[in-house]
Order: C-alpha cells, then structure tokens, then sequence
C-alpha cells in the first residue's frame, strides 16, 4: 500500500482527490487528506474507503512532519506562500512532492538539496500556471522540431462562469478568490514583447489598452496582459522571439467597465477609509470625484466618458446606491471585494468554466502560418468545477506517474519537458480536458 | 560654554549653522558639526572660531553616544529613519533634542519615557512640516479665541524656482530631494475633505484634479493634494471643520504636463527596466504605447488630447529623443529622475523660493470672512537656500529658546503651542520669512 498524503482540502481539490480515490484500488493507494477543516477532508472522500480524512493544521510542523515521513507521496494544496516549508520537510523525509504554484526563489533555492536527496518538487502543476505550460511547450517543440521559426507567441487564460449560468450584465461571476479577482493587476506594471520591443502597461490602463480574442465555440473576450510576460523568454527557451504576451480572458465588455471602477478609484488598495460603515455605496463613489452625491451618475459618465452599457454595469453592480457599505473596516478594493462577493455569487447550479487559448505565428519552409490551440472547460457542479478540474487532474495525473515510476527526474521542476507534458496532456484529453488546435497559412 | 551638537551638515543645514554661529559669542556657545563628509561640516562653519567640524557617520551608535552624551542640545538633520535612535540616545543621555521630520509612530511611543528623563524631543520643525503648523495654528488659534467659527482650512506649499531663475519651460528646477520630486504622491491615493464629505483623489488623477492658487506678488500656481490631509483634524484641533486641505504648490501648467508622464507610465518606481542603458528616451516612451517609434509624438499627443504646450514642455525634456538612459540599472522613476537632475538642474547662481499660502473660511459675529495668509522665502545662493532658510531657521531659533530655558516642555512635541509658534514666528519674520495676511467679508 503506498500513502498519498493531500494537504489542503479546499474547493481546488476536489477532482485531484476524486481521482486518486477512483485509482486507489488498483493501485493500492491510501488517500490521507488533511485539512484544518474536518469537514472539508470527508466531503472530498465522500465515505471512500480508500481515503482517510484527518484534521492538518499546514503551520503546525510538527504534525505536518509526521505526516510527511509517513507517506509516499505528498500533494500540498495550500496558499502558496506555505509551499517551500512543505518542501523542506519533503527534502528532509525523502519524499516526492507536487504544488500547482508558481515557484519561489525560495524554492528555486531547495533544487540542489532537493536533487542530493533524489527528490522531486513539481511545480506550477496546475491549470495556469500549469496546463498553460504544457499545452504551449507541446507546441513550441513541435514547431522547432518540424524546423520552424517562431515570431510570436501569445496565451491567455480566464476563470470564467459558463454560458449557460451568465446571467449578469458583467458576464462574469466569483468562481475563485475574490481577492485575486478585485487585486487583478493592482500595483503593477504589465510588460511583454511586441515586434521585439519592449512593451508596459501601468496599471491605469491595463483594462483599456486590450485585445479582443474569438474562441470557436464561446465567442468574444477581452484580453488584458499578465504582469509579467518578460520571465517566459528564460522559461519556454524563447529568448530570440519577436512577440510575447501573457494575459487573462474576461467575457467581452467586461473590461471596459472594470476599468470605470479602477478609473473612478474603487478598487484602491493603499488605505483604510475612516468609518467605512457610515458611508454608502454612493458616498464612497462621490468621495472620488469632485462634487457631490446629486447628479452623481451624469458626473462619473461625463467624467469618463461611459457608454451607457457601461453605466448600466455600473448601476447594476450598486456603486451609485445609497446602501451602506458592508465592512466595518478596510480598503475601498476591500469593500468593493464584499460588494462582488454579493453581486457576482455563484447561484445553486452554476457552472464555472476555464478557457485557455494560445496563438502562435511562425514561419515554415518560407511559409507564414497561423496555429490557435484553445481549451475550454466547463464545471460539472459547484464541486467538481472547472477550476477543480484543470487545477486538480494534472496533479493527479502527475502523481500516478510518480508512484509508478514513470518520472525520473528530482528537483525542482516545472512540467515544461515533453517527458512531462506528453503523457499529461493525453490523459487529460480523455477526462475532458482538451485542445483544439488550427494551423492556417497568413 | 554650551555644546550643540549638529549632526548632518547637508544643503539644508546651511543657515542653521549660520544663525547658531551668529549667536555664538554672546551666548557662549561652542557648535560641533558632524557629518560622513568632514567637507560639508567644514564648508558650513567656514573657519568660525565658535564651531567645530568633525567626520561623524551617524548610525555609528558607539561615537554618536560620545558626541551627544558631550553636548547640551542636539540637532539631528539626519534622513528622516534615523531619528528615532538619535532620539533614544538623547533619552538616555537627558539631553534635549530637535528634528525638521515628520514623527513617526516609534518616535511617539518615545513620549513617557521622554518625559520621565526630563528630555524635550521637539519635532517638524523646520518649513513643512514645520513653519506651516505655526503659522497655522497661530491663525486657527486667533479665530478660535475670538469666537469664530472655522468651515474651511487649507494649506499649500511648494519648493520652487524664483521668479529671476525661472528660465525652463516647465517653470521647475530641482531645489531638493530629486527622488521626491519624481514619487510626488505615488503608490497611494490623496485624502481630504471637503463640505463634510470625504474626497479621495488616486494617484492617476492627481495632478489631474488641481486647483489654481493666486498668490500676491509671484503669480499663479497649481495646488495638487497631499497624501493625508484627514489626519492634521486630531493635530490642529480641529475635529468638527467641514473642509481641511492640505497640498503642494507647483508653477501654473506644471501638473497638466506632468500628468502627461503619470498617464505614459514613466513615473512607474513598481518593475526595473530589462537592459535600460541599451534603450533611448524614445524606445522607453515608446514602451509604454502602442504602436512603434514612428509618430510617436502624434501618437502621445492623440492619445491624451496633450495640448501644444504640453507637448513643447514633454519634447524639452527630452522624452522622444533617440538618446540613450543615463542609468544601468532601475525602474522608470529612476531613469526618470536621472533625466530631471540633468534638465531641472539648478544653474550657477540660481535661486530657489518658497511659498506657502494659507486659506481659512470662518464665521464671525454673523458675518463670513476669508483669510489668506502668504509667505515668499527666496534664497540668497546655492549655499543660503530658500529651503536651507525656511528648515534651518525655525530649528535655530528653537534651539537658541532652550538653551536660554524658555522651552520649559519635554517629551515628543510639534510646534503647534503658542508658547513656540510665537517667539519662533515673531523672530522669523525679523530674518525675511514672513507672512502677509488678508481678511476680506465674502
């Protein structure tokens, strides 16, 4: 019998572990999943017998030690700040260990000590980072294997709520953290590549300077960049390519009325508004603009400008309402994020949905061609979501191969080798998770 | 004899040394000037038999304890950060001491044991924070003793070019700390009030939402907000005030052009440029649009509805030129500031000035009344600065008042007593820093 041990049990593990569970016969596993929350664990084992749900506090390194040493194989779904800690503890135990992060210079620091153990540490695993690595690196290789030349490379990916559940005018809805959703871009600057030159964008445009992007089957989104779209030079071995660009997909319309609320100042991280629970909605608004509260709708839209669809978002989401705010302490983008939690809530039902798409341009053979590859994966319910799915599956899938032998390599890792992403991606396809790819000449 | 002991002989020192010099025989004091750099400290006593000029490096603890367990007053003209340790050594020495910085929180928490050794530690106390409380607080407290009833305060100050040095056309010349000048508000959002209201204005919009401020004799200016007016309500006494203000002055047309910057990006401190010294002005501005170098400027131009004139003031300085960044290393700011020091630079002979305007609404008896209260400080030479006169003065003036036991406080203070403002305002306005009032009915 051989022990998976899965430390955190939160809303992105659910198909890691239904997975493992569903493999654990044939292969003699036991499942151990720990989590602060008791309940959490057993939900995702659902009375399997080849799972053991426990209560793991991730601070608290003794238990977590004991925990480690007594497995075979360790996944670590926590936040990703607690990821090199786990790492150390797997380093120091001799075991295997997968996170979906991004990897740390804290962690890039464990690759020697993890490789003199014979450790691996695989990371970005998940769905972004993660099958965006592999799905692109699989067509990177192609293209300069077949002797082809790359002159541009773009990838954006969206955590979005399916067509059939998109019944706000925002076209959106909070299918992962809030906070990461309210934060998007806040305090930085987005850089990439275009025609070889360097590109930014600060933040007080980053959702107006956007691209329109078409995917076969769901239609039109807005595209904003990455912070850091400059790193994956190093990352995919492009160092030479003319264009390179990372970003995020949101439903079409979405960005230029999110860029009203960043222009108007709504999503201000960098100060505590005094007495927040005195204020409405409409205060907070007329705050940020000169003026007051009467007229406040014709001003914000003369001010910026606004379509009137914009405005209608605006008024829908309830900036302009004389409702009070809902937290007794914190940042405007803090009250903002409990205005979205409310407005933006998934009902009973709902479908979340991953849409991945990658655009490449190359030359072959003195011919200019056009390959697009998208993914989209839509929820199953509000536990086995997309999110869940492409976060959890290529864990799983990575640690079946692992328990099997079937990766060799130890320290610390991305899943960018074809040794990796092939087997990967196959198995994905046949759980649902696939590409669909188009290769035109230009 | 009495020992000052000074330490920190920058450009700000100037004419704090001087005046203590001046005062020097009558008073039977000995002024010891310490700095890293033996030159600044000789070059500011300028062979004076009453001072004394020694290489000190002020966060050398063991040798700052000698020099102020040594003195009967000291001055810390140190970086802000460094006060606070100065200031605990002064505790455990019992010797009092004054700073032209803002108090920090650690420097508050020095309070009860302040006053339990008998030591004064005596605070913004050079022009802003400094001169702009007294004079302030003098006004605040003359309405408030005559019964008045304040609705309005507001307070801007700018260090500036004078008027006979003003040769550029940005109507600007760096008199100070040039990366100030370059992080004028950014990474946070402006707070103040206003008719009881709450106004928050983010950095994006900061030198966008201006206002102009005539002042008698030097002409109009443009007046941007500072970060944290809301929290002067607890330090003026002023809780119940409907509109309190406090901002920066600049030339008129100044923010309008720097604006210009803020919206392209180049003020952005958040990512370091990759390779900067390969890159030139216009790569760089270039950057930050889309679209290549070719019509960059009717590119810029359009795209923020520039006028002429701002355009004039942008092309001056210099960022459309195919010249290379004088840095190797940095983010935009920084390259940025390199650009400034190099056109804004102070000429040989040139002036610097400051204003500072003050302006109260109040009623009285009925009838509703505006205040203005103006002061116009120009420099003598690069050495007796404008700036070097408004913070070293007041700072002088006070040490000359506790060596001759008329500051009887101590523990942690700003100027903001009439058993100081007084005496310090009186004398200053004696030495040419004055201020000029109007009252008029509205």
């Amino acid at each position: 019998m051989k022990k998976i041990l899965v430390i955190g049990a939160g809303r992105s593990s659910s198909n890691l572990i239904k997975y493992l569970l569903e493999h654990a016969s044939s292969n003699q596993w036991i499942v151990r999943v720990g989590d602060m929350d008791l309940n959490f664990a057993e939900e995702k084992i659902g009375g399997s017998a080849h799972g053991e749900a426990f209560v793991l506090d991730g601070s608290n390194k003794e238990q977590r030690r004991l925990e480690i040493a007594a497995a075979d194989l360790v996944v670590s779904m926590l936040p990703a700040s607690m990821h090199v800690e786990v790492a150390k503890d797997c380093i120091a135990a001799k075991k295997h260990v997968i996170t979906p992060s991004y990897v740390a210079d804290e962690m890039w620091a464990l690759d020697q000590e993890a490789k003199k153990n014979g450790v691996l540490i695989l990371n970005e695993m998940g769905v972004d980072p993660g099958i965006d690595h592999m799905s692109a690196m699989q067509i990177i290789h192609e293209i300069k294997v077949s002797g082809g030349k790359l002159e541009s490379f773009e990838s954006l990916t969206g955590g979005l709520i399916a067509p059939e559940s998109d019944n706000n005018p925002w076209n959106y809805k909070i299918t992962w953290n809030p906070r990461n959703v309210i934060l998007a871009g806040y305090g930085g600057t987005a850089r990439f590549q275009k025609n070889h030159t360097l590109k930014f964008i600060p933040y007080h445009r980053l959702f107006e300077d956007i691209q329109t992007i078409s995917v076969d089957g769901v239609g039109d989104f807005d595209g904003y960049a990455n912070r850091d779209s400059l790193k994956y030079k190093a990352i995919y071995g492009l160092e030479d390519i003319p264009t390179l660009y990372r970003g995020t997909l949101r439903k079409q319309g979405f960005c230029e009325a999110w860029n009203a609320l960043i222009q108007i100042g709504l999503t201000d991280d960098s100060f505590e508004i005094e007495n927040p629970s005195a204020l409405t909605w409409r205060d907070l608004t007329a705050s940020f603009i000169d003026g007051g509260k009467e007229n406040l709708e014709s001003h914000v839209q003369s001010r910026w400008k606004l379509s009137d669809v914009v405005m209608s978002k605006l008024e829908w989401l309830g900036v302009f309402e004389e409702e009070k705010l809902a937290v007794s302490k914190g940042t405007p983008a803090v009250a903002l994020q409990s205005l979205i939690e409310r407005k933006w809530k998934l009902d009973a039902g709902d479908k979340d949905m991953i849409v991945m798409y990658h655009r490449f341009v190359y030359e072959l053979e003195g011919q200019k061609h056009l390959r697009t590859s998208s993914m989209v994966c839509i929820g199953d319910d509000p536990t086995y979501t997309a999110m869940s799915k492409t976060v959890g599956l290529p864990i799983a899938i990575a640690a079946r191969m692992i328990l099997d032998g079937r990766m060799k390599e130890t320290g610390v890792l991305l899943p960018i080798q074809p040794e990796i992403y092939e087997p990967v991606l196959e198995e994905l396809a046949t759980l649902g998770v696939k590409f669909i790819e188009k290769d035109i000449l230009i």
